[in-house]
């Protein structure tokens, strides 16, 4: 019987249909993929002038910038989807309306080994990782033009990766997106009425319930949302309220690498390496937005950060394009419980 | 230099990547998959005893339902994400809101010729194929339950298509999708502001500015929007003022399925058959919507039909769902030259 739900905080309908139930032995497995030619991979070490200057890097002590002896190496990506040089602008083109393509593009290199991907990191490596977002992103926001910081992972074919050697990407936009707009938003309206954050009210119901729940560490908790729109996604959330990604702490960044590491590991684990996005939301930081001087009121209350694993082992095709409804074959709780019960 | 684009009917943000600027070459060609095996395939005619029963056909004259003798064909989808015998209904599940899944998911049978595609299509057969879609939503709305009929076609694996013989779908739904309501507000405002509708402006620029015009015809023009998310994305738009798809005309259908199929072979012919969505946008019928009882207000004088075609050869991968920005990157001015000067 299928079943449509809402997700508050996307604003969207899924239908969650048990009519078409998928469990994992319905989605193909093993998905890993030809390997990358090591020989014309750029991002190994040792090939650091084949890529633009690094502009941050985890290196072991006294090693020199763009030469071995890193861990993990953020660069300028070479083909940009915005770039920092280009003016910031908005313009009307007559009846449209434009910006300049002003931001920043790069590419976060998780690690020296070409052939080790997320699921073979050991927490220390993620940790390293998170702290790199953490910091890369404060930097980008000295910059009083960057809006928001969008950090996500693409892995696989089928999520849109093109380059085989592991990398996570950030994009820092001159606008704050629609999605966190919207985000934003609703977490205003439920405050509005409840004066509560509405995820510190999912997690709570969510460890009441159980029944969603993947993982559950000091600080964190991986669950499957009740309105998933991909099959075996996962939200992992902070169990305290925090509103902004860049003011954790090194101590919440390990519990975060645990929990992250048991979620990517499991779903891993489950398909044989299915492709999928990992994204973080977190609030923009303060501006002036002259169109709402009231923009980032009480923002340090209403919005919770957290990361989303988007696995993508089914399309979204021209309904799902068409209407922001998503069709999710395989409910959530269906979900949860072989993500839980799968070892690692 | 990349520039960021705002597509006003469906408040997004796009950039327009011309540092990646793709141009036809840039991109896979010979898309064309390996055949169906016709042998196992479902719909082929003589089969009709492996469907669900047909709700709706054009058939050659004393020919009887079910069997042989049928140019295009509705059947229930034999997996359907909603169900006509599932209760209308809404209620809270806790902190969570959901509704029952009721609606129609059916399959539009385009061909009884299982090697025959869209691009294959004579302009008579698009015709046959677009009267169908107005009949078949006409007689949905029957149902006042039903609060929008979202017809779509996947054409590709990468756009979502599981069985290989040509076929559209139709799934009609308890409630307005978030897009069309999305739309509806944008073109609303649009309105209050200049006593205009949106795209009938829209296509009076473009007629006039002509540089992302792809064809046009008596009644219907075909271009490259503006703020495209994908690359070599097509709007099909009336010249005419229409804000509802079933009050079309059968002279209207007939220009329209010309536009539709200049447009399906230009694309298929420039890369190969590539992968792509076609998804119809009309106004929702009149419902009786509690919270907002001046939803319909105006709605045959602010909202404007139309088709878009998204050809899937780039994955949205992170970024854009993280943010709901697209990364487009091929300028629509230098798709809609392309597409324009492609010889059909």
């Amino acid at each position: 019987m299928p079943e449509l739900r809402y997700n508050r905080l996307n604003d969207t309908w899924v239908i969650i249909s048990k009519e078409r139930a998928k469990r994992p032995h319905d989605y193909p497995v093993n998905w890993r993929k030809e390997v990358g030619d090591i020989k014309k991979c750029p991002f190994e070490p040792g090939k650091e002038n084949l890529t633009p200057p690094e502009v941050f890097a985890i290196r072991d002590e006294g090693t020199k910038p763009n030469t071995p002896g890193w861990k993990i190496r953020v660069i300028p990506n070479k083909f940009p989807a915005l770039r920092p040089d280009e003016e910031f602008y908005r313009i009307s083109e007559d009846i449209y309306d434009k910006m300049g393509g002003f931001g920043y593009h790069e590419v976060i290199i998780d690690t020296p080994d070409h052939y080790k991907h997320m699921q073979d990191f050991s927490i220390g490596e993620l940790f390293l990782l998170l702290l790199t977002f953490r910091e890369r992103m404060k930097q980008l926001y000295q910059n009083s033009n960057i809006y928001y910081v969008q950090i996500f992972k693409n892995h696989g074919r089928e999520a849109g990766k093109s380059l085989y050697h592991s990398h996570s990407q950030l994009i820092a936009l001159p606008r704050i997106p629609k999605r966190i707009n919207t985000q934003i938003n609703q977490c205003r309206h439920y405050y509005r009425e409840k004066e509560r954050c509405l995820l510190c009210d999912e997690v709570k119901y969510e460890l009441d319930q159980q029944t969603r729940i993947v993982h559950d560490n000091n600080r964190f908790t991986v669950y499957a949302p009740f309105a998933s729109a991909f099959p075996f996604e996962m939200k992992i959330v902070p169990k305290f309220h925090s509103h902004d990604y860049t003011k954790t702490t090194d101590e919440e960044l390990n519990d975060l690498a645990e929990a992250l590491w048991t979620a990517v590991r499991k779903l891993s684990m489950l398909f044989e390496d299915p492709p999928f996005n990992l994204i973080l939301h977190t609030a923009p930081p303060v501006r002036d937005i002259p169109w709402d001087p009231n923009y980032f009121y009480n923002m340090d209350r209403l919005f919770h950060w957290y990361i989303e694993i988007f696995p993508r082992m089914a399309i979204h095709a021209g309904f799902e394009l068409g209407t922001e409804f998503f069709i999710n074959p395989t409910p959530p709780e269906e979900a949860a419980r072989y993500l839980r019960e799968k070892k690692i």
